[in-house]
């Protein structure tokens, strides 16, 4: 099969697509012939080498999620049959046109989505409402302060909390503001010229926000506790400006505030099974519903993944970046 | 009734022992004559002047638990009657003759303990637990890590532990470790000769701990960090050692850390209410079986006062400073 294989690291030119051999399902595995992946910002830094192989004993193939066809089932197999359309998050190999998953990890596709768009959907839709909604435990009429309101997550985020009936303020670059707004955000504070405690203490009448949805890290740690309300949580996705500040973690005590860090690439393949489980029950039926949508930005050929990932990198993106692979 | 009143604030001098008029029940309260309250490093912290005065309309009197018996009952009072004996936290208020809490926020004394001996029950005791076992959801066969293991909350601490089944590291100074070892923490490490990341990863064959309970804040913030299990949680409580320090939020991703903060004493009442009821039906059954006790270091006349401030302030004790006020 045709994959992108890492057989080094660094910048866009490691993407080499080569011929490999297709993995092999087991007894409770499926193989899929994949139509589309996307991208997500981990796939950068795994680019970069900053993450291990998932592939330790083969060849790396990035690639965190995809939409396609059942193309074979193991012998142990009930749910799923050759050609079901289906979708998912898997810990790499996306970036290919097959890939073997555990039956129960695969995802139903939600009626009136194309395979081709489904792709869009697993890893920032998961994310932001397991951040938002089962760590966060946002409820209607509550508040959420998402920052990169225009990233894949943003967009993700902003749905959810308007299916939800809780109210968001996002933080973005001032290109997406309007972008933001049709998606439905309550308040769209432009970090260029705006402060988004000020904005959330407008917007709140000086209560704070309920949850915080981080992806910067750095010193917005500091903004994000003034940012909350007493008992607020700050769930931490990732840390695009990484760098240490200066943090005194006592200025977590007067708000008994928590900041919750996680991650969905890292957790062992049970939990993301029913990470899947739960979002398949509680969330694609809001797609179904049409009240979220997967949001893609622009497409690319798989052959043009190098060109996908400079734009990914350039922040350009209102939603997602979708890779065709087959179809 | 007699009274400690901080007329103003700062050093031991400022606490005053007065004739102040007696607080009145209201429909859904219980008055309490006062047998003993104990002191928390909360108190020290309000004489300085670093915590709001708990009674704005009236004097400041410090004091943030208590034992006793009732005096007289609210029109509405229907769980106690005149002479019960009685304990629990309060907003302020402790360093008294008298004092009136809500008849929701009094908790019953456990069988087997004076009056006098159960003032040193219910900050240390609700703090720990709550921090490990409600916010910590430590559960049998989880480590814990908690910081100053001789403390009144530490003591409580260890205690707790060993009742649920859960097991125990403690860092004191050389002179606790005894102390801490008799009350059955597992592991105790001398903070001045040992490194607690260390001995943690020992103990727990390089999987680090589920819960952290913290009271010291500056850089152990890092080191907290390092000795956690995947998913673990540190419980921050106070800051004694609550200087900046630099710190990347990032640390929490790959373990999907958490910290959450807590305080006890500025909790609304109908939370303070629902601790208290929460505790009496989970923990107080384990004072009746003598499974807990309270660690009574010193006890103190009122008049003293100020002496026993002096004396928490040394960190001599290893458990509860008790202030004994009647009987």
């Amino acid at each position: 099969m045709r994959a992108v294989v890492l057989r080094s690291h660094g910048g866009p030119e490691v993407l080499e697509i080569q011929d490999v051999e297709a993995p092999v399902p087991g007894n409770d595995d499926i193989s899929v012939d994949v139509v589309a992946t996307a991208l997500n910002r981990a796939d950068l830094l795994q680019r970069m080498g900053l993450y291990p192989n998932p592939f330790p004993d083969g060849v790396e193939i990035p690639g965190l999620e995809f939409s396609g066809t059942v193309r074979s089932v193991g012998a142990h197999v009930r749910r799923w049959k050759v050609g079901d359309p289906v979708m998912g998050i898997v810990s790499g190999g996306g970036y290919a046109q097959q890939l073997v998953l555990p039956e129960r990890q695969a995802m139903r596709i939600p009626t009136g989505i194309s395979v081709a768009d489904a792709a869009a959907i697993p890893e920032v839709f998961i994310t932001a409402w397991d951040a938002l909604v089962v760590q966060g435990v946002l409820t209607s009429g509550r508040w959420a302060l998402v920052h990169a309101g225009g990233s894949g997550v943003g967009t993700a985020a902003i749905q959810i909390c308007k299916a939800i009936g809780a109210r968001i303020v996002v933080t973005c670059s001032a290109g997406k503001v309007a972008a933001c707004r049709a998606l439905g955000a309550d308040v769209v504070v432009d970090y260029g010229s705006q402060d988004f405690v000020a904005e959330v203490a407008s917007a709140t009448a000086g209560v704070g926000v309920d949850v915080v949805l981080d992806v910067i890290g750095g010193d917005y740690l500091e903004r994000n506790i003034a940012a909350l309300a007493t008992k607020g949580r700050i769930i931490q996705v990732g840390v695009m400006a990484g760098k240490p500040v200066l943090f005194n973690v006592g200025a977590l005590l007067g708000k008994r505030a928590s900041i919750i860090g996680t991650v969905l690439r890292a957790r062992p393949v049970e939990e993301k099974i029913s990470i899947s489980q739960r979002f398949a029950s509680e969330v694609l039926p809001l797609f179904d519903a049409g009240v979220l949508q997967p949001v893609i930005d622009r497409r690319y050929q798989l052959d043009d993944i190098a060109a996908a990932h400079e734009y990914m990198a350039s922040n350009g993106n209102t939603g997602k970046i979708v890779i065709d692979i087959a179809g």
